[in-house]
């Protein structure tokens, strides 16, 4: 046996959303228990020079959407970066998700070695199938996923790793 | 084609621990260049809650170890928990890494379907090798690569997400 590209990526990315979503719900509770304005959370960062919690969750939605996209070669869908509530965060991950359920295995299986390019900030990249997963997709979302919850950990947000890896 | 268990496994493992140990690495350079005690770093944490840098690393480490030797079926290296240094750190990841690469794809492809079962703090856990890999130890090492970081940069170190992906 081995694994499919299409199980080692879209099933990963869906539940690292829903993990996302959970984690932003209770950031969410935790501000309209205590009073706070939610962008003050949604605006907190770690360092000055790090994006705030908002713009970590708009990221990790765009990682699996153009990655998942790319990997099917298919379009995907862009979204404007204007959320500004917790709701707006999680119409955005609820939109993703179901673009990443629209995507079938057929669309994905046996690309391993196919060349993805994309642009980047600064240059085009291009890398096979198989490390566009493995070291470029599933990294990334994992760590914009962790660093969400990073912020909220810092803010006092009662989360724990069981949040983060979801139910077992 | 599709994705071995083994490749999807140790390598992103070892790539991980490899990114880890160059972002240690800028850490204890801007501990040193600022003459702060490294310790300070090491001990730093997101929220009084969190674990400090040390212990992500620790558990970084122990994640991939243990994990990639439940796959693999056979013993796997413990290590004591006294790193106080970077270099301490460093070494632990070496011996990590060393393990890793001492794993022969043929011990572990093929056992997507395998149950691996292990004693987690509270409880007697089990999961099928493919989703202990894909739900557990990829998040999980990814996580506390991730929150590392996170510690680092809160503290002022400059890195930035390439660090964290590493080479291309």
């Amino acid at each position: 046996m081995t694994i499919s590209l299409y199980q080692a990526s879209v099933p990963a990315f869906i539940r690292a959303l829903n993990n996302l979503a959970a984690i932003l719900e209770k950031g969410a509770a935790h501000a309209q228990a205590r009073k706070i304005d939610e962008s003050v959370l949604l605006n907190s960062r770690l360092y000055p020079d790090m994006f705030p919690l908002v713009r970590q969750v708009q990221i990790a939605t765009d990682t699996v959407r153009s990655g998942a996209g790319r990997l099917a070669g298919v379009d995907f869908p862009s979204y404007e970066d204007k959320e500004a509530t917790f709701q707006e965060l999680a119409q955005r991950i609820g939109k993703t998700t179901a673009f990443l359920q629209s995507l079938q295995p057929a669309q994905i299986d046996g690309g391993e070695d196919k060349t993805i390019s994309w642009q980047s900030r600064s240059s085009t990249r291009s890398m096979q199938g198989q490390a566009y997963l493995m070291n470029h997709l599933l990294p990334n979302v994992h760590f914009h996923v962790t660093t969400a919850y990073g912020i909220l950990r810092h803010n006092g947000v009662e989360l724990g790793k069981k949040d983060f890896l979801g139910p077992a």
